[in-house]
């Protein structure tokens, strides 16, 4: 078989990172050639948990030849993926979102309605018999902790608390809740990241209806520094919304310890589409969309909904 | 849970149902409220088949309770599916084909390109270590067989070969062979049945570009028995193509044992995407495809190519 390329989503969160690497060791265990690459550059969070491990981040790349072997981790729409997805041949799929996806040929798709794309790892490592590492361990149980906001989130599931459990038997965390708090800590430490970056950071495209949406998120401990920021967050949004030719574009600040959400949004269409979808109610123009953590289980399905219908 | 609902494809195969009435047997057994359904008649072959095992089929329906789970086998595109798909929500699907397919949530998805569906369910048997009965062996082998066309199609993998082999260690079929050849014959007994039915029996409609086309496959041992009623069959196809609204419509006659195709095309316009797609020849209006027996592997894949590019 030809080489096969790994890629998470593009703007990586820690799932996206992890899945890769823990999935490139997996398969060169079985003996198949392969490397990990991102799409994009590391988040505080995953710098933090790469350097716990003292662990280089894979290759940035945003292209490969063409016709090469890829395998999706963590997303499987063609607008989360390597730009001119359709060079390229999709050999795999593993991922745990809604699906938005056509290939010309039959693959290999693992899917899941599970809290993260390692959770789906971490069974397949234990369905082939395949021993876990403790670096493999760690990375698993940071991807779980960090899509599932460490069990907060309404995507976690009973196996995910299981999964991290059995791993943390391995990785021998001593403190797995303080461990959290560490990753949220690193993901919360923005600096002076330009208001652009700071939507971009864990931002994807969605299709609603007929038209193109921009979903940004950011999971903090630290809302006000994003609520402080407004005016240039609000600018940035629009600019985004130009740029991309977007229907409409937001920013969601989830406050991960209150679990609060306060939305800043792009223009009045996209703020009539939220009080609609979400019953929102407004402060200082900040759409409060109540305990809504989850972009996928919550936000994306909702709104869908709610604009299709 | 709410109780699942176990779909195969319309016009169904045997692999249709068969892996629809298995995976019925494997939820069962797990404990989990299902039901198996079809959603149109059986075919000769897939009577022969639930005939030997004194199985009834599964009940045939149309429509379902709004928001019924479902599980959807042997496809995951809308066109092949339920009537109005959106008004169900999609619990789990498990497939071998390529995949067209939104959905608005995350969902479990088991897709491999293996030779057939019940290749996949048998390995699902295996990984959780639930025991196979005779009567569930003797489906998935002649599903395999029905698929695969006992291995000579090029969607055959090594491991539908391993996969029949040891279900056969249970199912305890003498001659393989001979049990195939029945199959076969059954299947090419299509008596009078009139030319629409005969187009429509394993029939498909698939997007190329922005169109729609209908794409018959007619597996037999007894290819005389399309190719003398060609000008019905032709008229057939005007038809179909003028009532569903289609750009193009085609019969693929497949002679197994010769491993040959003779295509009945709608008009002109298919004849010659069809030329350009395949390099074929004609000869009285019959397009001769080469060795092209996987309406999968081969028809749709090519066939898609050459129209969008």
């Amino acid at each position: 078989m030809d080489k096969l390329h790994i890629i998470g989503h593009q703007n990586p969160d820690t799932d996206a990172i992890c899945s890769a690497l823990v999935y490139q060791s997996f398969l060169r265990k079985k003996g198949i050639e392969c490397e990990a690459y991102k799409l994009g550059e590391l988040n505080n969070e995953t710098k933090f948990v790469l350097e716990q491990l003292h662990l280089d981040a894979p290759k940035t790349i945003s292209k490969l030849d063409n016709g090469s072997n890829l395998v999706l981790l963590d997303h499987n729409e063609s607008k989360q993926s390597i730009e001119n997805l359709e060079n390229y041949s999709i050999y795999q799929v593993i991922d745990h979102h809604k699906f938005s996806f056509e290939t010309k040929d039959p693959l290999y798709i693992r899917a899941e309605p599970i809290g993260s794309t390692c959770s789906i790892l971490c069974k397949m490592f234990d369905e082939e018999g395949i021993e876990i590492s403790k670096d493999e361990a760690i990375m698993m149980i940071s991807a779980i902790i960090s899509d599932t906001l460490y069990f907060r989130s309404p995507t976690t599931t009973f196996e995910d608390k299981e999964l991290l459990h059995r791993l943390n038997e391995i990785a021998q965390i001593e403190d797995v809740e303080k461990y959290s708090l560490d990753m949220f800590a690193a993901k919360s430490d923005l600096g002076n990241i330009s208001p652009q970056e700071l939507v971009k950071t864990d931002y994807k495209e969605f299709e609603f209806g007929s038209n193109t949406y921009g979903l940004g998120v950011m999971e903090t401990t630290s809302p006000s520094y994003g609520i402080n920021r407004y005016d240039e967050i609000k600018q940035a949004l629009i600019d985004i919304q130009n740029q991309d030719n977007l229907k409409g574009c937001f920013l969601s600040i989830v406050d991960i310890l209150e679990e609060k959400n306060y939305t800043i949004y792009s223009d009045d269409n996209m703020r009539d589409e939220l009080i609609k979808a979400f019953n929102a109610t407004e402060e200082n123009n900040i759409l409060h969309l109540g305990n809504i953590l989850s972009r996928k289980k919550q936000i994306v399905p909702k709104l869908k909904e709610s604009i299709e219908n």
